[in-house]
């Protein structure tokens, strides 16, 4: 979820489950700061890290929960979707996808951390494809 | 999670996130009324199909975020942990799990839908394991 740019981190010598409540409630806080039209969340698939595919499905689910409680349109994205919207190409490297963020958003360098830039490239991408999305789905309503 | 014995079910034609923001609120009425010390929940492994996989894992990340936030205790335990302590077998099959839980419970019948005999278990699983553990946790303290 992109809110502004910053990344929330929860230390990580606590135990998991103090971990995704401390996620939760600062969801919580970002969604009734800044009150968005729209939450857009990497749609998340496996990984070869197990682990990490594992945490990145709880935390994905917190956001996914808060965004709908707090009344938002809510998209998912798969990383492909979010470089082929952002640099025009679904296998665009790391590197490609942060410059076209930057000059997307007329900044003097690319977006830090690296997370920072995906989460500013996942709101393009929905900035991008969710107008298009919308007149997909009214195209068939009228039909 | 095991309040009394039931399955919270959220309607499988709405969308993911709202799906999520329905269960969370549930989980929290459930913790608000019963305030339980504990809660146990199915430590999440990759299934062969990655959809459900990560479906779980969503929920399950709501569940732990739940119990922290509610301030208690929170275990998880594997399947075959589960297995191993009803029913004395890791890999013991559901219907030796769910005859375990219904003799251990003083049940007429077996538990249903089967869903309510897994939560039943992992409750059972962390009354026989917790004080162990406990015990082990102090025993390496005064070390």
């Amino acid at each position: 979820m992109v809110v502004g740019a910053g990344v929330l981190t929860t230390p990580a010598a606590d135990p998991l489950p103090k971990r995704l409540a401390v996620l939760a409630e600062d969801l919580r806080s970002l969604l009734a700061e800044f009150r968005p039209d729209a939450v857009a969340v990497e749609r998340v698939f496996f990984q070869t890290n197990a682990h990490t595919a594992m945490s990145v499905g709880q935390a994905s689910g917190l956001a996914l929960a808060a965004a709908a409680r707090a009344g938002c349109e809510v998209a998912q994205y798969t990383p492909n979707e979010v470089k082929q919207a952002v640099a025009g190409y679904g296998a665009a490297t790391k590197d490609q996808v942060q410059r076209m963020v930057q000059r997307m958003l007329g900044f003097n360098e690319a977006p830090r951390p690296p997370d920072v830039a995906d989460a500013l490239a996942l709101a393009l991408c929905h900035l991008s494809l969710a107008p298009r999305l919308a007149r997909i789905a009214a195209a068939g309503n009228q039909r």
